[in-house]
């Protein structure tokens, strides 16, 4: 297992002077039921903040003011209106599906219709409550797309879709499924692994339990799509990483002077993260 | 009676390395009518900028937006769709009711029915609406269950509730009925007491009058909230007056530069003060 | 005519320790229409950041969410719900009516209701839409309430409250019209009068260009009613020219570094402002 | 071509001591479905902090709370209340129509209500949506009202509306449609070039791909419409490309510590840069 360095950060690259925001890519934020409604927008927020060109977030109506009053460079869609979302899916280099979604009917059928409308070019960051319903719905399974996958569980949503008991979550075990779902394993935990195809595990030595606050783990869904949106061209293995050590580079960085570090926190500061990369 | 002294803030530790979110406490906030909301976002947004690990409001739904837009780190939950409410307490470590709740009938029925599903390992702070509601409603009297229970009343709403005036709200007789309620008691006031059973009381020796505004009471349930989720393994008295004098510190750094403290100024304020309690 | 110089910030008193929030002033602001909702917003949160003790805002109940999102100290009232306002303007000292408030049928019932309920002993502030209905509404200018009355309007607004064009609107032609009206009148404009009841007419000699922009007259008028209910026992005059004084001295201050100053910049100046003047 | 040089920023001008917001022009927004409401919101906010008198935004019911969450300064418009919006329009100085509006027939017949409101001595400024229903609609073309109209078009609504593709836009094939079109063309792009009846083509030098993200365009209506109601009257033409300027310069020193820029964080910066060129 390789540990990851801020070596991984020289991914951030400065912006060509000719270029417009459709290099930049296209984010699909997908969830936020009722209930769960602050996980997306702090996805979708954090997507912006870390540099996307154009993003839209596809949830529950009764999120849409709260969206435009935390971030009003998203857009908004419906989660429910599958014309409009699959007409936003359609331009989308990233799309992420899971935080906050619940995981009723409604939820499910979401997960499907987004599962029914990736295309292969496309990377897709299944988090939350898309693993949970993954590990139920056999349904869902089978209709897993061919895509740039990107599973983002924690140890046991990770237990529930791999089948493997936390006390027995060791790299063998963990690859061996993953090479079975022939997808990307981000397994969050006290120190992250990452499993991609054909890659060694990745372990991230950084981050602390500062960060144990709910809404964390949505963040970093907006600032992996954020990312593979702007860098997976190069390297996608080396952008995902680096969204995963920024993600927790400033958490280290905000716990100088915080006891907890909000997921709010880490958003607002990555535009001023990102540009110390490229000095 | 005892003075508190800043010595009590060694009860904020520096967190292990290796934990996660469900270490901090699972809070659960109840309260907020349409006239009132406020008072229950401020509580809410406190217990998740004091660290605690999952917060949950249940409230009017007429106060979703504005929660997600204050606090997106936070959960939500129609205060009168009791199912869904059951379920977020069953998980609690620490429950707040009160705060902006009202007094009329559907209100009891909230109360009533936290009331009903609360367990004796947890922390129910009991505040506001809900201590008049307790006043003036025998059925709820008779309806107070088996946990740690702590009043939060200021004098007017302690007079009403221990039928103790508040001329005559001496240390004795406030102690004589606080054995009879088998609940700790803060007694908020210009120096603020603390009757815990079998325990000293406690005497807030900080604070002032430019905490005078609208929603400090509030403010310092959820940071009480915060704390018995993570701290009161170890002491829960120590935890209780922890979370007081935090509050008041705050108030009274935040005071050196503003006329009149705001609670969401003091909010803003608990992640840097708790960590200069650990360096 | 009187020149105010700063030393009327000595109106601003330093609080004494053993005080409560009912000691500064209840407020209650009266108005906002759905096309107009940011008026009594930025009064509301006016009144808040000035020091009032209890706040409670009755608007078109389009405007819960943003009062709750902006100023959640504030408390909240459907204004067309007539009992509940008479609930909160019972217990209030000062109370604001007008800012977009709008003129159609609904604003003028509210107005009127207002009027019929405010007692001898409370400050009334009535600005803006309210100027315009009474100037217009016989009906309305008969139920003028017996209390302590103050009007803030522009110009063009006094010279359709008073009748005097606005090239004659004299010190000595305003007096006779404020006399006939037995209030007092702040007539807002470059450089702001004051006309109260047998006292020498002020002169406001501070403020600039900079505070031109819609929304700066609302602000004014919370903070006049949080400088009521806090400091009207000592001489409500002079509470009056303080809160005058005080919201151009901080426009001036930010004027430094804004071109344009707004509303919403003074209020998030107002703690520390008065802070300056009690050390 | 003429390079736009700092020398532009002369234009913005110290007020004068004895002015009202009368003297700073109305704005008035028009756009901003329920998907798309984020981008009428920041030119609305943009056009406040630039220093508009008075702004009103239309746009659907939607977006109400957002806007007076995110900047109570401004008044808000039902976009399918003709009655009430062009009684707004009539007292405007300039309009903004087309952020966010969408191309339904709702759009549409908004689109057609502004044109037929829009008088000769009042700014235009159509961008996105209005310029994309402009492209499609010859009943719309017809409509275009005789009034100092500013395109903003990117260049594929350029395209679109001009019929040149991208790769032909030269100076010489866009200032004979602009001259067709009787207005000015705002074209924007990796250095924004300026087309206006009758003056020299200007091309601004400065910005940078740090400002390719959503919204950044709509933020730039906003402030256009700021600067057209404040500085029109000395030199529309210069007014325009001050507002061009100001626009890209506040973002030119964001991105000394910002990878990206977001629109709200040069609407932030507005009123301190503004300020700047008035020492």
């Amino acid at each position: 297992m390789k540990n990851l360095t801020k070596e991984i950060l020289t991914v951030i690259k400065k912006r060509p002077a000719n270029s417009h925001k459709g290099n930049y890519g296209r984010v699909v934020t997908v969830g936020g039921t009722q209930q769960y409604g602050g996980a997306i927008l702090m996805s979708t927020s954090a997507a912006v903040h870390a540099g996307a060109g154009l993003v839209t977030c596809a949830t529950a109506p009764e999120n849409l003011t709260a969206l435009h009053s935390l971030v009003p460079e998203a857009m908004f869609v419906d989660f429910t209106d599958e014309k409009t979302v699959n007409s936003v899916l359609l331009g989308a280099n990233a799309i992420v599906v899971g935080p906050g979604l619940g995981t009723d009917k409604t939820s499910l059928s979401i997960v499907k219709n987004v599962f029914a409308n990736v295309k292969p070019e496309q990377y897709l960051i299944i988090d939350g409550s898309a693993i949970t319903l993954l590990s139920q719905e056999n349904s869902l399974q089978e209709a897993l797309p061919n895509a740039h996958i990107i599973f983002t569980p924690h140890e046991m949503e990770w237990q529930r879709l791999s089948g493997i008991k936390i006390a027995k979550q060791t790299e063998e075990n963990n690859r061996q499924i993953q090479e079975k779902l022939n997808a990307t394993v981000v397994l969050k935990k006290h120190h992250t692994e990452i499993y991609a195809p054909g890659a060694e595990t990745v372990h991230l030595p950084i981050g602390g339990p500062y960060m144990s606050t709910g809404g964390m783990g949505d963040t970093l869904t907006g600032i992996i799509a954020g990312f593979m949106g702007q860098f997976a061209n190069q390297d996608p293995q080396k952008a995902l990483a680096a969204a995963l050590y920024t993600h927790s580079a400033i958490a280290d960085e905000l716990a100088e002077n915080s006891y907890v570090v909000l997921p709010t926190d880490i958003i607002g500061q990555l535009q001023e993260f990102m540009k110390k990369q490229v000095r």
